[in-house]
C-alpha cells in the first residue's frame, strides 16, 4: 500500500466541488455520475423497506435474488435466485471476486479507474491490453494472446478478463463477433471473464444487438451490474452479480459469499427492497430506462461531434454516457500550447474551463493525447433542468442544455483555435 | 483463500432460519443481533434521506463527519471532523486499515469472528492473546508482552492490537486501570491500537466508568464504531471510524480513503442522513440508548444467573448483550453425554433447544467448554412484543419475555441434569 491515492475520479469530483466553491466557473465532464434525478417509486420504496433493521442473508433476500435472476433471465440468460449475490454497489462484489480468485488479471487498456487499483489491493497484477480500433472496453484479440504469452514468460498468471459492455469510458459496446471471439480466447485459456455490465441497459438505440459473454461462455463468466448508472443511483450503492451455474460458479459465489460476510455482511435490507423492484423491471421502470438511455444518447452523440470538429478522431458512442477522444491528429499544433501528452492535455482542457479524466489515469498510455468526458453532467444544475432534460423528446433543443453543450464546444473549439 | 467459509455467525444465523422453517422450535442465542425494531425518527430521515441519490465525498459528508465529531467529543475524546470517516458497517473500515498497515494483529481470545479472517483476507497473520480474568475484550498484559516476543522470534511482525470495549462475546468491559496498562505496552511496541467501541453505548450501568484507548494513546488509537448495536440497525450497515490527529493518524485515514474509494465508494447517502441524525444524538436518540442498555443488562444478567445455576462459571455482563459461560466446573458430568470439547457441547445445547456460538469459532481453545450466547434474541418475536421489551420497566415480567427466559432456564438445566 505504498502511493495510496484516492480513486482518480472521486478525487476530481472533490477538487471541482472545492473549485466551485471558490467561484471558478467549470463544466465537470470528469465524473460519471447520470446527473438525474432519483426515481419517485424508487423512493417510495426506500421509505417502505425502513421497516427491515435485521440482518439478512448474506447473499440478499430470496425475493431480491429472485428478481435480480429475472433481470438476467429477461436478457437471455437464464438464472435461478441460487447464482445471485447483491451488495453495497458492483465495486464490492469486484474485490470479492479478486480476493477468491486466484492469479492476474488482465485488462481493457484504457479501463475503468478501479480495476487495477483493486487487483493491486488483492495481490494481483493488472496486464493492461490494448483495445481495438473499432470500440472499448475488451482487448485486441491478437494482442490478448500476445500479452497471455508475454505476462506467462514473466512469471506472471493470468486468470481473470475483465471486458466492460458497454465501456466506460469509450462509451461503445463490443459487437457479438468480437465476444465470441474473446470467449474463445478465454475459454482456451482457462480464464474467468467478469463481464462488468453497468451499463447494459444504457444502450442508446434499443435496437442494438447486446451479446453477453454469459450466453457464450455460461461456465466461466461472472457478470456484474448495480442501479448506479441505469437508473441515477450511485449514492445509494446497489449492486449484483451473477455466477455461473455448476461446480466452479458454485465455487466462486460461495467465496465471495464468505468474502461478503466478513468485509461487508449484506446490502443494506430498505435498499434491496428498492433493488427488488427495480430489477423487477415493471412498466415504469423500464420506461425510465428507455428516457434515460435516450437522453444519454442524444447528449453523447452531440459531445462526440464537438471533439471531431475540434480535430478529435474518436469513437463513436452507442452506450453509457462518455466519448473518449483522441487528438493525435493535431498534437504538431497542441505543442504550441506545451500540451504534449495526457496530463498536459487534462490540464490544458481545465484551464479552458472544461473538466476531463485524463487518458493515463484509465491506464492508457501517458504520452497519448486522450481523456474520459462524461457526458451525463450535461442535464442541468437542479432537479427541474434534470428532469425536463429527461422529459424532453429532443433534449438539445432545452434552453439550459444548449447553454451548457455551447460552452463545451467553446472550450473545446479554443483547444486548437 | 483455501478453506473458505461463511463468517460462522451469519452462516449459523441462516441454518436456524432454515431449521424453523421445518418446524423446529429453536431459541436463538447465536446471533448477535440486537432484536429490536428501528427507532421511527430514524426510519424519517432514511426516507427524507431518499432524494440524496448522488455520489458525494468518500469519507462522507461534512455534515456527517461533523456530527460523528460531535459524538466523540461528548465522550472526551475531542474530534475534528477531518479524522472521521463513515462507511457501510464498521467491517469495512475494519477490512480497510487492515489493508492500509503493514504487519500482523494481535487479536484478544476469545474474539469477535471477523477479525482474524479480515486478516488473514490482507495477507496477515492473527496472533491471539489469551483474555484476564476479570474481562475480556482485551489480551491480558503479561500474556501480551511474551506473545509479542515469541511472535518475533517467529518473523511475525505484529503492528495492530485489536480491543473490543465493552466485549463481544464476553459482555464485559475492560477497567481504565487494564486499559492504562495495555496502551503503554502497545506505546512502547510501537502497535497501532485499533479500539472497536460498538457496543460502547450498550454499557448498561450509565455510572459505569469508560476510559477509551484514545483518551490515553491519542496518537495510535483508531476507534471504530456503528449503529447496528446501540440502535438495533444491523440491517441499515452504518459504520463510522475515528482517526488519530496527526501525521500518522492522517496517512492512515487516508490510507483508508483510498481503499474505500475503490472498494465501496462511500456510505449510501440516505443512510448519511440516519447517521448524522443519530450521531448528532438529540434527545429521543439518547432516551433510546438508555432504554436500549437497560433492557440489554436486564436479560443480559438473567441469562448469566441460569449459567451460574447450571454449574459454568461466567463474568458478569456489564456491557453489550452476551454472556460466555465456561462448563469446565462440570466437565466431568459433561463427559458423560460425551461433551468434551467446545464443538460437542455447542451440539448439546442445539439438541436441548438452544442455538450457541462455539468458543472455537471465536478463536478460543477448541477443547474448552464454552460458548457465546446472545441474549437480545430473547425480547420477543413481533415488533410489538419487543417494543414492549423496551418500554418496560422490568422487562423479565413481561410474558412473553419470561417464557423465552423459561425456555434458556429448562435447556441449560438439562445439560447437566
Amino acid at each position: 500500500m505504498n502511493d495510496m491515492r484516492m480513486s482518480p475520479n472521486l478525487a476530481l469530483n472533490q477538487l471541482v466541488a472545492q473549485r466551485r466553491a471558490a467561484g471558478e466557473s467549470l463544466v465537470h465532464l470528469g465524473f460519471g455520475e447520470s446527473r438525474l434525478p432519483p426515481f419517485a417509486p424508487l423512493m417510495e420504496r426506500l421509505a417502505a423497506g425502513a421497516t427491515r433493521n435485521a440482518y439478512g442473508p448474506v447473499a440478499g433476500s430470496p425475493e431480491v435474488r429472485a428478481a435480480v435472476a429475472g433481470y438476467f433471465g429477461r436478457r437471455n440468460i437464464p438464472t435461478g435466485a441460487d447464482q445471485i449475490v447483491v451488495a453495497p454497489g458492483s465495486k464490492p462484489l469486484l474485490m470479492a471476486l479478486g480476493l477468491v480468485v486466484p492469479g492476474d488479471v488482465i485488462l481493457p487498456r484504457p479501463a475503468w479507474n478501479t480495476y487495477a487499483p483493486q487487483a493491486r489491493l488483492a495481490g494481483k497484477h493488472p496486464i493492461a491490453v490494448a483495445i481495438p480500433e473499432e470500440c472499448g472496453g475488451v482487448p485486441d484479440p491478437a494482442a490478448l494472446r500476445e500479452s497471455i504469452t508475454a505476462a506467462r514468460v514473466l512469471g506472471r498468471d493470468p486468470r481473470i478478463l475483465i471486458l466492460t459492455l458497454p465501456d466506460n469510458p469509450t462509451g461503445t459496446l463490443a459487437p457479438p463477433a468480437l465476444i465470441r471471439e474473446l470467449c474463445a480466447i478465454a475459454e482456451e485459456e482457462g480464464l474467468l471473464i467478469v463481464s462488468d455490465e453497468i451499463y447494459r441497459d444504457v444502450v442508446h438505440d434499443p435496437a442494438t444487438e447486446f451479446l453477453s459473454p454469459a450466453e457464450v461462455a455460461p461456465a466461466s463468466t461472472v457478470v456484474v451490474t448495480g442501479l448506479s448508472k441505469s437508473l441515477a443511483l450511485g449514492g445509494w450503492r446497489i449492486g449484483a452479480a451473477r455466477f455461473p451455474h455448476g461446480p466452479w460458479g458454485e465455487w466462486i459465489r460461495s467465496g465471495v459469499v464468505s468474502v461478503a460476510s466478513e468485509v461487508w455482511s449484506t446490502l443494506a435490507a430498505p435498499m434491496q427492497s428498492v433493488a427488488e423492484y427495480a430489477f423487477g423491471e415493471p412498466e415504469d421502470i423500464r420506461e425510465r430506462l428507455r428516457a434515460s438511455a435516450r437522453l444519454h444518447g442524444a447528449v453523447a452523440r452531440e459531445v462526440h461531434r464537438i471533439t471531431i470538429a475540434a480535430g478529435a478522431r474518436c469513437r463513436p458512442p452507442t452506450g453509457a454516457f462518455y466519448v473518449y477522444p483522441d487528438f493525435e491528429p493535431v498534437r504538431a499544433e497542441l505543442g504550441k500550447y506545451e500540451v504534449t501528452d495526457s496530463p498536459t492535455l487534462a490540464r490544458r482542457m481545465l484551464d479552458l474551463g472544461i473538466v476531463v479524466l485524463a487518458g493515463h489515469l484509465l491506464g492508457d498510455e501517458g504520452e497519448a493525447l486522450r481523456f474520459k468526458c462524461a457526458t451525463s453532467m450535461l442535464y442541468g444544475e437542479t432537479v427541474e433542468e434534470q428532469q425536463l432534460a429527461l422529459d424532453a423528446p429532443d433534449p438539445l433543443a432545452l434552453a439550459h442544455v444548449r447553454s451548457l453543450l455551447e460552452r463545451v464546444e467553446e472550450g473545446f473549439m479554443r483547444l486548437v483555435p
